[in-house]
């Protein structure tokens, strides 16, 4: 199909496939939301490496140029323990730390996450190594992935929770956060509420956009004429819905239930 | 080993085995957590029914006597579509649902569960069978079983949220409400909070104890002497705290990371 191949453990990961699209309106996107496990954020790293051997086979099936890991729980599971493939593997954690260096004024960051992310200091490890004297706050926001796939955007009730968990960080004197969780972004409203205008927010996107433009493998004509194809492992009416409303205005030419198990285990 | 098998997708049927075990304190349990897959209740039926396929051919190689699916949403997919047992499988749904028919003095019944239960409407059937005139409300709480996961237990935040889903269904002049989730027992001091103590509430361990009764194939000595052993598909360290937190002083003998796909999917 020649293609690039991008997965998440649900539907966070469509905030990055929207931007890719944006960059690149002519290039094709196979799309797997691993919506049977989600979410990673709260599992082991082994079992999350596990869940990206599987899907990476998978969607090598469908003829790639390169794998984005759209997860950043993901992201830091792969960068533990890399993996063998025959394409590019992007992840969105070290170019959201470049990202977060450039931006920063002085270079005192934040990072918000899952608690995989969170706990395997991916983000620290990558920040410090291009900044070493970077002072580095983190904080483990679990309750944001089921607000999020609730649909409790820009909400009284999610505000109060953000207010809670960013809170702690904020008395370090930060000047940046990272989002470091792909479903973030679409928070991002409600986190500027609570952060203020003077904090930078960092996506991972820009500097993702950045790692592909490298390595000169995308389609760059300016036409509207690639083909996003969207793969789940689990299906529901709601998550549809979903799918739709993180899509907006970026429309998908097929979506899939397909067994992992069945192809890729046995 | 001759025990009593018990799963759930997570910890939230730890609520169950505590009450099984206080119960038959000379009875074994194996207890398996379906940790790496959880959350059930937003998944299909399907992918939460395959699941339940899966862990219950891997208890029965324990040699038991019964399995309980302490956990609505998986009690929810067996109703649906029953699955071939060598021993007894007893859900959750069923006593309950008998449990609320019971007490409810005018049938004005209130079922709170996750989304897969409440879509399925297995409780609505399961009361108006025995109490064809009864007016019952439902209510999804995706956010609860987060909630618990999170260790935020009677905190002004969770008594917001339990208010949101509740306050709808409060409007009807309920006088019983089912705890239609395992984890949600966790929440029984937030949600009297909210609904008053005038408010009957149901959880599924008092029923499900009098179905098991009937079997009488549990060991009655009064002696604390049975085995529990735990079994999880993902580890974390956060996870046995978790594990602790939900058991309080019912102790277990063991427990153990075991992976469902390598010895009973290939």
């Amino acid at each position: 199909m020649n293609a690039i191949g991008v997965f998440d453990s649900g539907v966070g990961g469509l905030t990055v496939l929207k931007a890719l699209k944006a960059r690149w309106p002519a290039e094709n996107f196979v799309y797997l939301a691993d919506t049977a496990r989600l979410p990673y954020g709260s599992k082991s790293l082994g079992t999350i490496h596990n869940y990206c051997t599987q899907n990476i086979n998978y969607l090598l099936t469908f003829g790639l140029k390169a794998v984005v890991v759209a997860c950043n729980s993901a992201s830091t599971a792969i960068l533990e323990k890399p993996l063998a493939c025959s394409v590019p593997i992007l992840n969105v954690v070290a170019p959201g730390a470049r990202k977060a260096v450039e931006i920063s004024t002085r270079q005192r960051i934040g990072v918000l996450g899952t608690r995989a992310t969170v706990y395997s200091k991916a983000y620290v490890h990558a920040i410090l190594r291009l900044s070493p004297d970077a002072m580095v706050t983190q904080a483990p926001c679990p309750l944001w992935v089921p607000l999020v796939e609730e649909g409790w955007i820009d909400d009284p009730i999610t505000n109060l929770i953000i207010y809670r968990y960013v809170g702690a960080i904020l008395k370090h004197q930060i000047d940046t956060i990272i989002l470091g969780c792909t479903h973030y972004p679409v928070l991002r409203n409600s986190i500027v509420k609570v952060v203020g205008s003077e904090v930078a927010l960092v996506d991972s996107s820009l500097g993702l956009i950045e790692d592909l433009e490298k390595l000169k493998i995308c389609n760059e004509e300016k036409s509207n004429i690639g083909k996003i194809k969207l793969l789940c492992t689990d299906f529901s009416p709601r998550m549809e819905e979903t799918f739709r409303l993180l899509l907006a205005e970026t429309e998908y030419d097929s979506l899939e239930l397909i067994d992992l198990n069945a192809e890729h285990l046995g």
